[in-house]
């Protein structure tokens, strides 16, 4: 662990010693220029290592990878027991510069490794771009989480909301940009580019993203929404096209019927919850006949929870069960047995209405015999709710959700 | 210090116990808020909390100032007893587990309030301010520099260089921007918006300032550039409103007159390397006749040296006695006595040339009786001389000055 | 006159025939270029020729103007006696190509000129230029006025509403732009950019232009706005710098106290009436709680009319007196006597309300011995008191002014 | 004809007289509602009139259309005894008022009309579309011609060479441009949107537009252009995807291989001549390793022409039969026979070389059998070549192509 010797002195060892797990001569050559761009003051040299290093990971295959991986969560660790001594000091004298003398120590050096990584152009994609593929290896090597740990923790900070805009994806925006929403989109499937605008053209739809001022054509995460007249039943309905778009003060619902999270790296960075909510926001404000905002959500449980029930389950059964199901089963923290009933009852929405057939397609039968659910986004009280959720795992329903688990 | 207990606790002591140092019901309620802050999950209170707390902070008098940024600093810190056993259970274990346990033990509870804040539009300036605002607390008050350390640490991290704009300002730049210009300049005063337009609308006059993407209307930094047949040797001269400006092809050197910081909030992170090497390299591309870049710089602590040196200090010496003073000076840590020196050496510029009489202001006499310096960055050599200044000291600088100093 | 010749014939006789008031060889060359320019198919001789052509007009002197201008008027008119024969014969057999000859024949060889000229980059602002020094002669050779018809007609074309921009002038728009906006304030002159500042930056003021887009940086028109509560009564009182600037809610009433013509080039062509109904349009769509809609404007002609009429004129007179001035004292067309008035009345305002003492400045008080008064824009009622004023001439007014003509 | 009567006398003459030609109470308003806005001065009732009246021409149906057309082609057209006697008057007295009375004879009121009609947003692609709609009558009604001659003179002046923005077209663009490029491609299909991007994304590609600010959706002309080593002779080799893209520095030659006009209703307004020149100069100054500009084109009239010599065409002839062609075909005015090559040539291009085999599709074999030609775009040629085309008829040619044509 290298955190407490001189870099020069870390380079000399580095070159000498065996590698361990590297497969050539080109993966050595990574580790090399990382212990280097961590020794290098001058700034152009530093960015053409940087760029270097991008250049050489994206050239590793998978068992140099894993080798690099390796790298950064062993060499480039703390030093526990440097650690310990220093806390020690610390609680005994709380001054200043034992503060930073810990506060040095604690930082593993592969933290300043990605922050000097991040000085290149463009280097804060591939910096997620490193994220995805250690995820991909994290469960056969589940002890490289504590690296996972620290580039989650990294990436947290520099996708902190505040750094994030919205932005509307309309079907003025670049094709680049566009192609992603096709590639990305994970709920229901856009087929093709007259799909694609069928979801961002008409008058009553709208196309909402996140963007980081650092990846401008990469949106994290975006919403589907349509407007509609009264709280939609079924997803097939919704997405067809009737070429009859409602105008926007026809319309006093918006309906998130989609929303889907772009970057595998980002995984554990929440961005749902902060978009729902200034899009209802913003909508609100722009169209005040919207009175209304709800999802038209899948239940993704609830066929494997009616097996694990054993419960009959008779189609005119069914919205009664699903409603017993968002409801009453829990996982062993207690919480909705159910993900997505998760993610919105922890925003602070509501469970609302239940519809049988509304989901006809092979997904939306084979995971929840075509039931879906509307969450409710009262703006009024999302934020009591999601407290009340939070705190004693309350889970907000309309009363007719309620009648529907009492018959059930 | 409240780390590693439940924040709920938290909440009940710190509305319980006498306040120490709070003048008024007024300064209670930021702490309150902040503490509020860090238990809150619903989003939406989050953002109103942060708001709130920036207008609470601004509110403050000194005194609640002090108040509040002990609390940061004491209530708000780690707990060192519980790092040093996490560290030893780490050492003797070191599982994903145990490292996230340490990791977050040895992050201090301000440091989340701070991301928190930073959810709040607009907050990364009121962030930047806070830190304006202990810093002048500082020196009458050293123990608070851990909190220092703690904001330092994160705002190196938000201002990363890879999050850096850098953006031409000019004449078409908005006039929110250019007031800053005036009001930032810190070497050569200017004095209203006809000075200003003097600087910026010229053929032969440039300005680049580095925006970062959540402070978009706040230069950073920025440096103003005259492009030059030759070197300069008269600021005077430079500044003078000739009337006629060279065009882009005659030009053949570009003069970096002056560099200014724009945030207080923001001292130690260090931009100016970056700033005048993307302007060379930048110019240097588009501008092909470029072929020198160099600044005309004072030399601030020249006459106080001269007067310790108690040197005979005839007007045809000075040039002789400036170089020996740039590169002989130095102080208890081996580096050029020079501030503005130590600054360029340490981008990789050379000492080129000196002249007496160069500045005639008042200032320009008072600190190094007129004299001025060139330094060069020649952009083939400044990472080899950035890593020869930090590795070894070495001072670069052309045959004529150290022709001079040998003469001096 | 040229029209009817061959070109290639008409470049030679020129180049023979002695020239007329041309003083120079230098002002000799642009009638030769204009010449050549009408000849010319090439397309970058074109431009080539037509950049030229603009820089050796801006050399040109008063006497080579005035040449330049009456060879436009003379050279290059129409033949008449070609135009009457063709219009005859058009009568007689009115098929498309009797049009066409007559259409080729009507119009004058400087049309087809200005319009070659405004192939180059950045021409269209030269042409307003060339206008502007042709209105400057007109005076002392009014039969020039042939070619200012046919500029005038042009650029009505060219400026036509369709092709304008509104856009907001606000503290954040350009110096290049902000700047005209101090050189062409006429009504309340701006004193520098400080005084400027206080009329875009706080939220009760607001600024508004028409831009074209081939004269992106130079306003045509702007007019300046307050947000007040209530009519307001003093231009004074409404210009000084209160530092207490109305929230956008608070401000139940919008005040166009401005408003400039930027460029005497484009005299004749109107943007005023435009302009106001747009952003009245505008501020209502956006402000929903804006409920009234009024000038604040001088009475240019009043102290003039009063000397006429040898009216007595106490103080506690001047109201009943100014608004018997604007509603009975008319030119010889019939039309109300004072400019101001003819414009706002044209536009479908009504005289709303008068105030002494309500222009202190000494503009204010030889114009009009100080009496202000406020023309009201009703949204629903401007197009049919247009209308009226426009075939009646009938004068809208409030009863509360009909009242003091009635006492007056 | 309406131009010499008070417009309130017309408005009561419409409204008694029987109609012609119109088939109902919709087309019989369109007509009433024109002379209602050339009567109109308000400006708000005249932008809704404006609006209305291009609302109602969209719903016309065709013989609706002509009879639209007719009453602009006869009711609002000049009065030619009215034009000759003031022709006559200002032949007698040169005086302004006379021109001035007999400019304003000598404009149709349709002319007016459509400058009113322009004043409303949206307007100028209305009202190119309603030339579009007009000039789909004109084979069958030639004597509208004269209202097309006044709508082209009109549009000419509009969209003159000043007015234009040329922009790239780029993947980055908005997909509302991008599915235009689709629809518009005239010479080499472009099936879909992965077809579109390989034309625009690969680094050796590019697009560049002609747009009017007032439609700035609606590219008016694209060419589409790829950078090569050498001169291609396969316009199919040239298209497919071969995932090699040259870098910018490899490439030697700019080759334009297709362009397409997009606006049928601005036939006749010429924008391709500008658009390649301006290309050519940009990407000349922008890549200074390109030193030649050629294009890879049809030659549409070669088949026919082929038949119509009754020449032998055996497969290694054609290259010097189509040199032939292109060098000695002529039309009645002495013009090149070939469409393609009368542009290139009058723009200042020169012959080449000929490629038999470089268009192997199915329209490539019918029109050419198959043979393209490049046309060279000298830059320093071109402005001369042009002249000597326009004058002299001089075909510009290759020794090469010279000396196929003396072996044919």
């Amino acid at each position: 662990m290298i955190a407490s010797r001189p870099l020069s002195e870390l380079l000399t060892t580095l070159l000498e010693r065996p590698t361990f797990g590297w497969k050539s001569t080109d993966s050595h050559r990574i580790r090399e220029d990382c212990v280097k761009l961590l020794a290098e003051r001058a700034e152009i040299s530093g960015l053409q290592l940087a760029a270097k290093i991008f250049g050489e990971y994206d050239a590793l295959n998978d068992a140099q990878k894993l080798a690099f991986f390796e790298f950064l969560n062993e060499d480039l660790d703390i030093d526990p027991r440097s650690v310990a001594s220093l806390a020690e000091a610390y609680h005994d004298a709380p001054t200043p510069e034992n503060y930073q003398a810990l506060a040095k120590a604690v930082e593993p050096a592969r933290q300043r490794l990605f922050r000097r990584l991040n000085e290149a152009p463009g280097a804060t994609a591939g910096i997620v771009r490193m994220r995805q593929g250690l995820r991909e290896l994290l469960k056969d090597h589940p002890h490289l989480a504590r690296t996972d740990h620290d580039l989650l923790h990294l990436l947290r900070s520099w996708f902190n909301r505040g750094f994030l805009v919205m932005q509307q994806v309309s079907w003025d925006s670049p094709a680049t940009i566009l192609e992603k929403i096709i590639a990305y989109e994970a709920v229901h499937e856009i087929q093709n580019w007259d799909d694609l605008r069928r979801r961002l053209q008409p008058e009553d739809r709208r196309c909402f993203a996140f963007f980081h001022p650092s990846m401008p054509t990469e949106p994290l995460i975006f919403v589907e929404v349509a407007l509609t007249k009264g709280v939609p039943n079924s997803i097939q309905t919704l997405l067809a096209d009737t070429g009859d778009a409602l105008t926007e003060t026809e319309a006093n619902t918006a309906v998130f019927y989609s929303i889907s999270n772009c970057q595998p790296g980002l995984a554990g960075v929440s961005f749902g919850n902060s978009l729902i909510k200034q899009v209802a926001r913003d909508l609100s404000r722009d169209l005040p006949n919207l009175k209304t905002f709800v999802t038209l959500s899948p239940i993704p449980g609830f066929k494997q929870w009616l097996k694990i029930e054993d419960t009959d389950s008779e189609e005119t059964q069914l919205e009664k069960l699903a409603a017993k199901y968002l409801l009453t089963a829990k996982d062993e923290k207690g919480r909705p047995l159910d993900p997505v009933a998760r993610f919105h009852l922890g925003n602070g929405a509501q469970v609302h209405a239940l519809h049988s057939g509304a989901d006809t397609s092979e997904r939306g039968l084979r995971q929840s015999r075509g039931v879906m659910v509307n969450y409710l986004y009262d703006l009024n009280k999302i934020s009591q709710r999601a407290t009340q959720f939070s705190k004693k795992s309350t889970i907000a329903a309309s009363s007719e959700v309620k009648a529907l688990v009492r018959r059930a």
